[in-house]
C-alpha cells in the first residue's frame, strides 16, 4: 500500500487544525508543566479495526517540537484489536499534551473510515464488486478522508468535478439527450479523462451505451434491472451501482455483476475508532 | 437564536471547500450547459430533524455567482419534517451545478449534529443537566460544528485550549497536587478564565472545591458517586459528568444533578441529515 | 466555448500579481492624479491573432476598483487584428494606471498562448488529430496557460499528475514490465481515471493494447514506425504522438493517423500578443 | 554572482507549484514504487546556454524529501554545452518521480531566460550600453524571471511601481507638463527614490534634464534623434533607450551612447532551455 | 516562567515580517557580501529594562539561514542593564545583516512592553491588586504585546471577544438591564466562560453582584466610590478598576482594595527598549 | 494628499485583525444584540491632533457588514481638535459592536503617528530640512506606520532593503572601502536605484562624495561636524542627519543645513491618539 499524503501537504492543514485547538496558548499545560518535564506515552486501541493515519498523528507533534520521538508498531492497513499498543511516544510533556487531542482527531476519524469501508469490503470479497468512496465529504478534509477510504481497501471514485465527467439527469436535460451530452463532451474534454453516464432506466443504459460511456451508473435501481443491465452491457462499460446503499444490500447488489459499488456510507456513517493516548 | 458565523470568516472556508470539490473546472457542467441556462431548484428535507447551515449554504452560491437568489423557508434551529420544501434557489443553472455538491456537504453535516445534539436536549429537557460538546472534532472544521450543536440546543464546552483551564490526571502529576495545580494558575492564568478540574474520586472533588475550582468534572464515576458528589457540591462549582455518555445512559446521569453533560458523541456519532436540491 | 476560469480563483492569483506590480505603492500615479481624474481608455490589438483572457483582463481593473466600467468588443476565442479596438475602459484614472501592466500581462500571455494554439489548429484542420498541450508550463500560471490553449482550440491533456496515469519507462522499470505496471494501476487507480502508456517501440504498443491500455503514446517514433501502430491500434485505444513536435512537422504525423498530438511548444514558444491600453 | 533569492520565499511558491501539478497525488508512481525504490538520475543539457536556478530546482526535491541528495556540477551564470551533465540527484525514486516535472519547469525556464538575455550581454560587450528587463513578466513569476535576467548578465530595471517614479506621457497630462510633474513627485517621493522620465522629443529631453530627471527614457526615438539626445544630456542623466528593442536593432542604439536598453523581449520572447533528467 | 509562543504559529508571523523588509532582496548586503563571509555579532542593551523576545530573535535568523548559531545569556523575564552583552550571534554575514532590523523590532518592542509593564508591577509589589492589560493593542501584533505583558510580571485580560463576556453600557441597554443581559448570557454562553459587568455606579454594582457577575469592573470611578464598592463586594466577586489609569494614580486605586488594575498604557505607551547589534 | 492605501491589500491585513479580536464570536454582542437592532454612534476626538486612518476605519465596518454607513465630516491629514465629531456611524448594532476595537486600534495608532510626525514638521517648518522615518517599525503593521507618517507631513526613507542601496560599516568592511562597496553596488543593482552612504567621518563624507553617492548620511555627527559636511557637499548629494534624533534636538541640526532629518521616535514613540466611538 502507498502514501498519496504528501508531508509538505498535510503539514498545512496540521498547522491549521492546531491553531484552530490551541487559540492563543494551552493555558493549563503551558504553566503547569515546566520546560524539561518529560513523558512517555502509548497510544492504545481500544476497539477492533482498522488504522489509518499514523503519519499523520506522527507529523502533529514533530511540527510541535521536531525532537518528540514517537514509534509506530503498526501502519496503516494493518488490522488493530482492542487493547493493542499502536505506537509510543516520548518527549516534551508540554508539547505532548498540547497535541494530544488534534493528533488523536485525525487518527480516529481517519481510522474509523478505514474501518467502516473495511467491512464493506470483506462483505464483498466473494463478489467481483469493489465499495468505492463519493464526494459526500467533510468541507476541506476530503484528502484525508478518500485516502482512509483506500487504506481500508476500498477503491475511490472521481476526486473532484474536474477529473472524470459524469453526466447526470440535469445534464441530459441541458444537452437534449444522453447522446448529445457525450458529443459535447468528446469534443471538450480532455482525452485523457472518461465519462461516466448516471442512467435511471434501461433505455438509458442503451443509449449510454451506444455513445461509448466508459461507466455507467445504474441509480436506484431494482436488483432485476441492474441484472440486466448487467446482462446487456456485458463488459463494454464499467458498471457501477449507486443509491440507497448500506451494509444489508451490499451484497444483494453485488451478485448482480456490477463493478462498482458506491456509497457515502462509508465516510459520512463511519464513526471515530476509539484509540486513546495513555501516559 | 444568534449566529456566531461571520461571513467574511466562513467565505475563506467555503472558498477552500469550493476549490477541494471544482478542481480545475467542472468539465461536465461548464461544457454542457451554456452561459444563459437558468434553473430553479428547491432544497428538501427527506427526513425529519433541525435544520442548520442555511446561510452557509447560501453562501456557497454566493461565492460563485452573487445573482444567484435563494429563499429560505426555515432558519436555523427549526423543525422540519420529510417533505417539507426547505429554501428556493435559482440562477445560473452552470453555477447552481458547480455548487451544489459542496452546499449540501455543510447543511447535511450540520444539520446532521443539530438533530443528533437535539435529541439529547429532549431528553433532558425535564432535568437541571444540559448536554455539552467536546474537543474531539474535525480538524480544521470545528467552528462549523460547535455552532451546529448550539443550534441543537446544546450547551458549548470550551472553544479550544486557550479559553479555560482543565487540570486532568496528567496537570496534577506534573504539580504535584490539584491544590498545587490550581496555585499555579491562578498565579498565572488571566482573572476572566475559569479553572476546571477532572476528578476521578470523591477525595478530588473535595481538595477542588477547597481549592476553589469553578467547575468540577465528574469523570466516569458511578452514579451512585455522581449523587454524592453533588450533594456535597451543592452549588459551590458548576458540576459536569463526562465519560461513556450515550443516549441510554444520559438520564440516569441526568437524575443525579449533575449541571452539564458533556458527550463527544453529539458531534463524533452524527450521521449526515438527508437533504437533496429536487431540479 | 466556455469558462473554466471561476471568478473567485482568478480574483487571488489577480490580487497576489497585484501586489507583485504595485509593491507599497505606485509612487508615480499616485502623486500625481487626482482623486477624482477619470481617464477613458482603448484596449487595441498591434498584430493579429486570437484573444484570449478578457475576463482576467477587466478584473485586474475591478479588483483595484469596482467603479471602473469596462466593455469588451470581442470575446475569447474571436480572431482579432492589428488595428481593432478590443475593448474600452473607463474610470479613475489612477486606478486604471496602477492597474494596466498586469491587466497587459495576463491578457498578452493569454492571447499569445491561443494565438500560437491556433496556428497548429488550423494546420491539422483536415486530419482527424488534435493539437494538445502538455504539464511543461509556468510554475502556478498552469490554470490560465491551459484555459489559453482550450480557447484556441487545442486539446486539452491531463492537467496534473493526478487525473490519468501514465506509465513512462521508469514506471515500466519498477513495476517489471507494462502489464504488470497495469496490473498494479487497475488495482489501486479510480475506476474513473485512465491509463496511458508512454511506447517506444512497436512491441511496447502491443503489450499496451493487449492489457488494456486507454490511451498509447507513440513517444519519438518515425513516421513509419507511427502508421504501423495507428494501423495496430485501429480504435483500440486512443493514440497520441508526442517528442519533436513542431510546426513543420505537425501535418507528416497527423498523416500516420493519431489522434492527439501533444506539444509543449503551443505554450513555452508562444510569443506574447501585441496588445496595447492607448489612453 | 549573488543570490536573490531567499529559502523562504522561494519554497512557497515551489510547494504551491508542486500542488499545482501533483493534486491529489500521483497516481502512477505513487502505486507503482514501492517506499524503499531509489533511483539516481542526471541532470543533463541538451543544448548550450546559461544555467539559472540550480537551487530552485534542488529545493523542488528537497521539499518533496529532505533526504534525496543532489550535487551541482554548474552553478548559475555557468555557460553549459549540449551533452554536459549539470547535476546528480539520488534518492527516493517515488519523490524525485513526484517533482522531476516542476523542477525542470522552473529550472529550463529560467535557463531560457538568462540563456537570451546573455545573447545582448554579448552583442553588447563593446559598447557602455547595458540590457535591462521590464515590468512585462508572467504574472506571480517576476522574482524568478528578474532573478534571470541578472544571472544572464543583464541589468534589473525597476522591480516594480512602487522603487522608482516614472514619468509618462499621461502623468505629464494630469501634471500639467513635466516640469509640475516633477515638481509634485519631488515633494511627495522618498528622498530614497529616483524620478525617471519617459521623453518622445527632444523638447522633452531639454526639459525632463532641466527639472533635474535622475533617468531619461528615450521612447522609440530614431538613432539621430538618440545620438543628439545622448550628447545633450552629456552625463547630467542616465539614458535609456526603450521600443521595439530587438537583437537586430541593439548594436545600431547601442552606438548613440546610451546607458541602458530596456527590452521585454528578454523575458517574453526567450523559450525554455532544453535541459532533461535522465534516470 | 512558561512560553505562550509556539514556533510554528510566529514562524509564519516573522517569515511575514521579513518578507515586508526584505522585498525583493537586500540590495546593498546581497551584492558586497560574498557567499562565505561570515560574522559574529553582540546583542547589547543600551539602557536598563526587562528583555522579551529571545526565541522571537532567534528564529528570525533561523529562518533566513538554519546553521547560523545564537547564544543567548539571558532569558525573558530577566533584568537587563544598559551595557550588558545579551546575546552572541554568528553565521553568515548575509544573512545576519538581512535580519537584523526585523529581528530587532520583535525584541526591542516586546522589551519595552515588559519594562513598562514591570514598572507598574514593581509600583503595586505592596498591594493586593495586579496589573492587567486591554484589548488596545496593535492590529495583528496582539500575541506578541500579551505575551511581553505576561513577561513583565502583569497580569492578561482577556484575549479577544470569545473568551469571557463583558458586560457594558450598550449592553445593558438592548438587554433591558444587567439582570436581563446576566440571564441572557447565562442561558447561551458556554459553563465555561466568566461574566463580567462594567460598572459606573455603585447601584450597578449592586445588581451585579446580585445577579451573579463573576467580575465586577469598576469604570472611571472615583477613589471614594470603588472604596465603597470593595467593601461591599467583598470577595463575592473579582474587583477591576478601570479608565485613566497610569503611573501616578495606580496606587491610590491599588489602596482601594481592587484586585485588578487594567490598562491600555502598558502597551500603548510603553516605548521600544534601545538594543543594539554590535558587529 | 493621495493614498497609498489599496483597498484589497488593507482588507486582507484588517480580516486578519478582525479574526485576532473576534476569536470564534463575540460571546457577549453576539447573544445580547438581535438580528434587527440598530445603532447610530459618534466618532470623536478626546485631544488635539491629526486625523489619520479614516477609510481603515471605515474599512473594518464595511467588512462585517456592507450595510453599515459610514459619514466623515475630516478627512486624513486634518488638524482635529478634543470635542470633534469626526464621523458618524449607523446600522447594526451587532456588527458595529463586534468592531469598535479594532476600528480603533488601528485609526488611534494611525493618528498617533501622524500627529507625532506633525509637531516635527512644524518644528521645522522655517527650515529646509523634512522629518523622515526609518525602518524600526511595528513588524507587519509598516504600510500602515509609514502611511500615516506621510499624512503627518513627514518624508518617506526607503519602504525596505529593497528599494534603495544604503551602505553602514559593514558594508565597508566587507566591501574593503566606500570606494569598492560603491563600485560593486554601481555594476550590480539597477539604475533605477540610488545609492546611500552612511558616513561617521568627514573622511568617509568625502571618499562618499567622490564616488558618486545619491545620499549622504551623517551618523551621530556632531552639528559642528553637520555644518563643515554640508558646506562641503554643497548640493552634490542629498544630506541626511541620523542618529539621537529627538524634538529637542531638532531644530539645532536643521540650521545644520541638512536636507533630511531622519528618526524612528515619529512612529516609535508615537502613543495612540484619543479617540472614543460615542454610541
Amino acid at each position: 500500500m502507498n502514501t498519496i499524503l504528501h508531508d509538505f501537504i498535510i503539514e498545512e492543514h496540521i498547522k491549521s487544525a492546531l491553531k484552530e485547538d490551541i487559540g492563543f496558548g494551552d493555558i493549563t499545560t503551558d504553566f503547569i508543566t515546566e520546560d524539561n518535564d518529560k513523558l512517555t506515552a502509548k497510544l492504545i486501541a481500544r476497539e477492533d479495526g482498522i488504522l489509518c493515519g499514523y503519519r499523520v498523528f506522527a507529523k502533529v507533534f514533530k511540527i510541535l517540537d521536531p525532537s518528540i520521538s514517537i514509534k509506530f508498531y503498526f501502519v496503516d492497513g494493518d488490522k488493530i484489536k482492542a487493547g493493542d499498543k499502536l505506537a509510543e511516544i516520548s518527549g516534551s510533556a508540554r508539547f505532548i499534551l498540547n497535541g494530544e487531542r488534534v493528533a488523536l482527531n485525525y487518527i480516529q476519524r481517519m481510522s474509523g473510515i478505514a474501518t467502516e469501508t473495511n467491512k464493506y469490503v470483506l462483505a464483498l470479497k466473494d463478489y467481483k464488486a469493489n465499495i468505492s468512496d463519493t464526494r459526500k465529504t467533510t468541507p476541506n478534509f476530503r484528502l484525508f478522508e478518500k485516502y482512509a477510504v483506500k487504506i481500508g481497501g476500498g477503491t475511490l471514485h472521481r476526486y473532484n468535478l474536474s477529473d472524470c465527467a459524469m453526466i447526470k439527469d440535469n445534464h441530459i436535460k441541458y444537452a437534449g439527450s444522453i447522446t448529445k451530452a457525450v458529443e459535447i463532451l468528446k469534443k471538450n474534454i480532455s482525452h485523457t479523462h472518461k465519462i461516466e453516464i448516471e442512467c435511471d432506466t434501461l433505455e438509458q443504459v442503451k443509449e449510454a451505451i451506444d455513445c461509448g460511456a466508459d461507466i455507467i451508473m445504474l441509480d436506484n435501481m431494482s436488483p432485476q434491472a441492474m441484472d440486466y443491465a448487467c446482462q446487456f452491457i456485458k463488459g463494454r462499460a464499467i458498471v457501477e451501482a449507486s443509491g440507497n446503499i448500506n451494509f444489508e444490500t451490499i451484497k444483494k447488489i453485488a451478485q448482480c455483476g456490477v463493478d462498482i459499488i458506491s456509497s457515502s456510507a462509508i465516510v459520512a456513517k463511519a464513526k471515530t475508532l476509539d484509540l486513546a493516548l495513555d501516559i
